[in-house]
């Protein structure tokens, strides 16, 4: 089966059922852009492959892959219309789980008093940028919220901010890369 | 020449044929997402530098810095008001092209019945991170339809974000990396 | 303490001095972004780390943070109601760093008559990125015009630009990389 089937070349696109809908319908902006986020923890995953020296590697990258697949099911959720079904379901477990890691990894990071400059290995400037990109997709799902099968959805993007956040910090702090504490230029 | 004019400091523009716009304008929206991907793309054919047991990398390095000149024509429509003459066209040819390459890739890929979780080869995962930012491009010259010198530009973008999906997927089939479908978590 | 607070997970936030807005706002989709761009600058960084043939990599680092730094300040300045007293400012020497660094830079590259295609190394094309996504944050900035406590914001974004151009470029140069122009395929 051919990939390109041409039956969006006139802006036009399907959600979940069927409905046709505009590509730039908020849905289609909010799942599309977890899509993005997606893309982006990809890209950390891959730059994780690169970092040797170090055994909780594969594990995170276990932890980050199962985040892409839960960005699947919030996925399918922005894409079905409110009156259908959800197939694959958002659960109090993806968030529990996302809540444990930070837990793990942030008692073994010294305290933040302070903003810091994003940086350091290059796997952890991916988190960042995945963190960022979390956060313009919560922006946009915000906008949906009436239209949401639960608000686990919003809590889980809330959480995974922070998840990418703490994760960025974990690895340059295991790979004994020193933060950049924000000093004001005032 | 001085790169920077302060002409814009105080947030407006122009566009090519000089009429002055907010930076906000929807068609500045446009094409400053078509560089955005652009630039992601960019970033791509840089991580395919870093591949280096792979003969057929420089034809895929040739072909995305092709892309990206497209996009300078797409960039240039987008730019131009409607009753004026585009100078840099988009053209059948163009499509095609896309085309062709999704084809001779998408032969030598297995089938694939279910979404994958972006990862593998860094270059695999540049290049879905470019997809996703195509789609959005995409969803933001959807917006512009009315004001489309043609839909050509609209079946360009719907096409490169398959060809981004199927040059992700190469890169991984042909570095042997083995792609992670989608299980979902239920 | 936690760093998640769970206070947001209803789709609302707080500005400096406390002021509840949702997450889709215009000042928090403009500070996120320059969140956005902050992480960017930091994966360029991270790349650079992986150049070890230039001598002026170090400098070129120490001024990226520097840039993340009065990123933090405009940041401070968009997540300030307009009554309220700005903590951390903005100010002319600010973009004047910004000017003469595009001058020190500019005058040892060649003069340019036309678009160039973003690529080279990987550091080059992170810089691109990081480009166009200050320009992504200018036009949301843009929208705040009126809220804004200083012209000065819009000055630094655009000559931000500028700046992540001829860096790019100059990393490109420095280690002897060849610029790929821009030739219409008309
Ligand atoms: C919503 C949606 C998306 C969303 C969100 C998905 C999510 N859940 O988060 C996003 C934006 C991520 C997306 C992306 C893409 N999608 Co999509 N998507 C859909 C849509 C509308 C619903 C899919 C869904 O979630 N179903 C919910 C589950 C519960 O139901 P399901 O139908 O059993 O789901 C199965 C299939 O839909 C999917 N699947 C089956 N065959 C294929 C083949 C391919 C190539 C892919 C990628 C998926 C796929 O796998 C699921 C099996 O578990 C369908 C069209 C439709 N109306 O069904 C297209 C559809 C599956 N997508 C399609 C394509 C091409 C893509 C992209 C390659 C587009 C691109 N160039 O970026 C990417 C691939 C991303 C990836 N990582 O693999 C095509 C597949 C065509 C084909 N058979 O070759 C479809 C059929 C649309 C179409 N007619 O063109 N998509
Ligand atoms: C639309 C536009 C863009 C768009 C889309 C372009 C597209 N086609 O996709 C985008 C967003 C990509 C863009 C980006 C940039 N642009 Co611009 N752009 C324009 C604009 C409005 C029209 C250009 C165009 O497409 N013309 C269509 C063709 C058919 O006509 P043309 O005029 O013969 O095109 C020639 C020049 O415009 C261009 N060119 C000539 N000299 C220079 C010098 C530089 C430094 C650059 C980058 C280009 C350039 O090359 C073309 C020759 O083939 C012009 C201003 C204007 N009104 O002309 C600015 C203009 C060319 N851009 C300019 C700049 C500075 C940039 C950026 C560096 C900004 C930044 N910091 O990101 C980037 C560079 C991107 C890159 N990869 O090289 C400046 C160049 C100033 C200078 N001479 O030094 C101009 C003149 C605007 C200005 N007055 O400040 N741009
Ligand atoms: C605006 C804002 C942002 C903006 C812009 C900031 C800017 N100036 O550009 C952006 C979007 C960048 C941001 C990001 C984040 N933020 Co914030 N942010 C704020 C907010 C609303 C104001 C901060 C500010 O700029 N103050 C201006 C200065 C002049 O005043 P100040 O109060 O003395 O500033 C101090 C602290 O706010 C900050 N700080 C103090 N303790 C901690 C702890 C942590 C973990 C962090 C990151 C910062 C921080 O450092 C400053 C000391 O110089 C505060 C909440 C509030 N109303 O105060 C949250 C707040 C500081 N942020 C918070 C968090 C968690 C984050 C993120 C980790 C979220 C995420 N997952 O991405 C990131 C971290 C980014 C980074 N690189 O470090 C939490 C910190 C909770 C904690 N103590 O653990 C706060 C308190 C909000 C909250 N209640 O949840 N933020
Ligand atoms: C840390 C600070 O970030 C802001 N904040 C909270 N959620 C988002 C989001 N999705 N995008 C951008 N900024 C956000 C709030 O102001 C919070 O206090
Ligand atoms: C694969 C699925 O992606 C959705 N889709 C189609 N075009 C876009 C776009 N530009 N951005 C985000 N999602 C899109 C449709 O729902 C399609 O069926
Ligand atoms: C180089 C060209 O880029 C356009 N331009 C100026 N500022 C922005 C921005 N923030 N985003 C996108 N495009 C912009 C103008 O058309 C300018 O002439
Ligand atoms: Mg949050
Ligand atoms: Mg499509
Ligand atoms: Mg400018």
């Amino acid at each position: 089966m051919r990939i390109y089937t041409k039956t969006g070349d006139s802006g036009e696109t399907s959600l979940i059922y069927g409905k046709r809908v505009a590509k730039n319908d908020l849905r289609v902006e909010a799942y599309g852009t977890c899509d993005e986020v997606n893309s982006i923890i990809g890209l950390a995953v891959s730059h994780l492959a690169e970092v040797d020296e170090w055994e909780e590697r594969q594990k995170m990258q276990t932890s980050l892959h199962h985040v892409q697949t839960v960005l699947f099911h919030i996925g399918s959720e922005l894409a079905t219309p409110k009156e259908k079904e959800v197939m694959w379901r958002i659960e109090e477990k993806h968030i529990k789980k996302l809540e444990e890691e930070i837990d793990y990894w942030q008692e073994q990071l010294p305290e933040l008093k302070n903003f810091i400059l994003p940086s350091g290995h290059v796997a952890a400037s991916a988190l960042h940028h995945a963190r960022t990109v979390t956060r313009r997709a919560e922006r946009l799902i915000v906008g949906l919220k009436d239209e949401l099968h639960t608000p686990m959805v919003l809590q889980y993007m809330n959480r995974l901010s922070d998840y990418l956040f703490v994760a960025a910090r974990y690895v340059n702090n295991q790979l004994q890369i020193e933060e950049h504490i924000l000093i004001p230029d005032i």
